[in-house]
């Protein structure tokens, strides 16, 4: 017997509830008649963690969260809450934190038949295939002091020996299940945490001899992200470059209403989201693209609960409803958010 | 009587004397029978400075540049510097800070010539014409401490009100030349040194009603320089985030071996350079594309000297080469550095 597996559902804001219930329609068709079970538990987050509870990071979601065997998260944040004392943003770096969520991963994918959809010319990008994998839970993001003043203001980043060598191992681990190639991004050549960073990546390489390793400068990085994308397997990056240099690598695909990712710890739950926001300026009208929250509801199927075969039926349906011209306005289509999403649904149905 | 003007000359390492010599012999072709007069003063810096006398900025090249007009210089860094107790980059990062350079300015231009260069598809970059206006002398590239021990690592990002201040009246004050229209960019959802730059942005931009202001994230911009170039007009950026997304910027053009850029100061000589590397597995083979350089010694002509009319020759002539091409490998010719300088110099002697 399989264990009922607890998923706890953080809605989002704005188009992040009309997405989430796309993806857990997804889910509940793609499960149907198979072995796995879950619960889906209810929890209140980001702006709807400040209506519902007065908080973007309530201590209850916090508790059932680590007792969660996965978290899924929707896209978060918007206008409404931008004048609350702590705004939905604070919610997502805390629960990083809370929950030891160390390493985002993000899979940098164009396949041949997206591949008209970058802004990059097809001999730039064709099968482009890496995977970012960022630290979370340090470097600008969290070192102290943090001091807005009226004259002046500082931040702090910082690395220590056991985040950064944890988070190589991370990366190096993922290369030896992929193709073998590790590239190192820091700013080394002015920043004391980046020749810190670079010189324990190159330390923890040496136990990994089956995987080559590259060093880039994070602004040679940016640009090579663009001018030769396929070069690339695993990239090992700090949370501030990190952050900038995922975003422009999933504006290269062109499809960053598509893609899932991944926050990962040491233990407990793996948390779940896709990379956009929650788009205040569609919200309500029922055109959002539900794609990226049907791929990270198959990402999670995959990483956290090793349904490989459940979420092959998910993707088979994503790429059955781009191949159609199924999709929503975003993507150059009519449909709405429900109308994709049943069609995926009537897909997996029929699906053998 | 125009005074004679004094033009301090850093000539740079491995490609960078190569061409800096090519920027020489088309400014001197270009300047003759002009009554625009200069003296050259070679200074050592950077691997050079090193190699000469003992460091990558001597004092006796800071005070040369102190009482120049302006300073020139090429590419500079690399290998045969690696394990000098202080490396080249020290001394770029301490000359503008010596000389209180506190604006890099640099020009993202795509023209119709050129577009195809570009690794974006040309709907994307076509009639792209924006400016980065990167804080230079302050953030995380000075901000202390700056630590790195055996077990931890500590940047600090710093800004006071007045080098805020100062570069957003710079960057506001070359929008009201332009097409008005600032674009401010940071992470003011996480950092506070952020928060501080946007608060400043908005009270600095009331005092230029004409101007339009809107702001951007970091790691959104990242993505909209790729998917809307063309809406940027001038961007104003911390030192970290600009060095980062400058050079996003210039290979989004495809052109970055003929880009120049600029640093300038409250009062002192601006300095100018190319803003590419120094090309180490290149050197020596007379191939270096001067271009750049060229363009960087134009720069100098119309923004230091005012001389717009010396500065349109020398652009025509490079307007020629690539028309014609006449232009080294790495922009698919067959010519060598010295042939290519010596066509524009041919062109310039038969300018009317
Ligand atoms: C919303 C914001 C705080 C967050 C970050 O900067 O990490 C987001 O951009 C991301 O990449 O997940
Ligand atoms: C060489 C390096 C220190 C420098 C910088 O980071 O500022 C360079 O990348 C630049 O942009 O001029």
């Amino acid at each position: 017997m399989t264990s009922v597996k607890k998923i706890v559902v953080l809605k989002g804001d704005y188009i992040g509830p009309e997405i989430m219930t796309a993806g857990l329609a997804v889910l509940d068709a793609a499960t149907k008649d198979t072995t796995f079970a879950y619960e889906l538990i209810d929890a209140p987050f980001g702006g709807d963690g400040i209506d519902r509870a007065g908080d973007p990071l309530p201590q209850s979601t916090i508790d059932v969260s680590k007792q969660a065997d996965a978290v899924l998260l929707s896209a978060i944040g918007g206008p409404k809450w931008d004048n609350a004392p702590r705004r939905p943003e604070q919610g997502l770096l805390e629960i990083r934190s809370k929950l030891n969520l160390f390493a985002n991963i993000r899979p940098t994918k164009v396949t041949a038949a997206q591949i008209d959809r970058s802004p990059l010319k097809p001999e730039y990008v064709e099968n482009t295939d890496f995977v970012i994998v960022r630290e979370l839970t340090s470097g600008a993001y969290f070192g102290k002091p943090r001091k807005l003043e009226a004259h002046q203001a500082i931040d702090t980043m910082y690395y220590s020996e056991e985040e950064v060598t944890r988070i190589m191992h991370q990366g190096f681990k993922m290369a030896q299940k992929r193709n073998k190639h590790v590239t190192i991004v820091d700013k080394s050549n002015v920043l004391a945490t980046s020749k810190f960073w670079r010189k324990i990546a190159n330390e923890v390489g040496k136990s990994y001899q089956d995987v080559t390793i590259d060093y880039y400068y994070v602004d040679a990085m940016t640009m090579a992200i663009m001018a030769k994308p396929t070069t690339f397997d695993v990239v090992i990056i700090p949370n501030l470059f990190g952050d900038i240099l995922s975003d422009e690598a999933a504006q290269i695909t062109g499809s960053i209403g598509q893609i899932p990712s991944m926050s990962v710890g040491e233990s407990g739950p793996n948390l779940y989201e896709p990379i956009h926001g929650s788009a205040p300026d569609i919200a309500g009208q029922g055109i959002a693209n539900p794609i990226s929250m049907v791929n990270t509801v198959a990402m999670m199927l995959t990483e956290s609960f090793d349904e490989k075969r459940i979420a092959d039926k998910i993707t088979a349906a994503v790429d059955y409803i781009i191949e159609n011209h199924c999709v929503t306005p975003d993507m150059g289509g009519t449909m709405t958010t429900d109308e994709v999403t049943q069609k995926m649904v009537d897909y997996i149905k029929n699906y053998e």
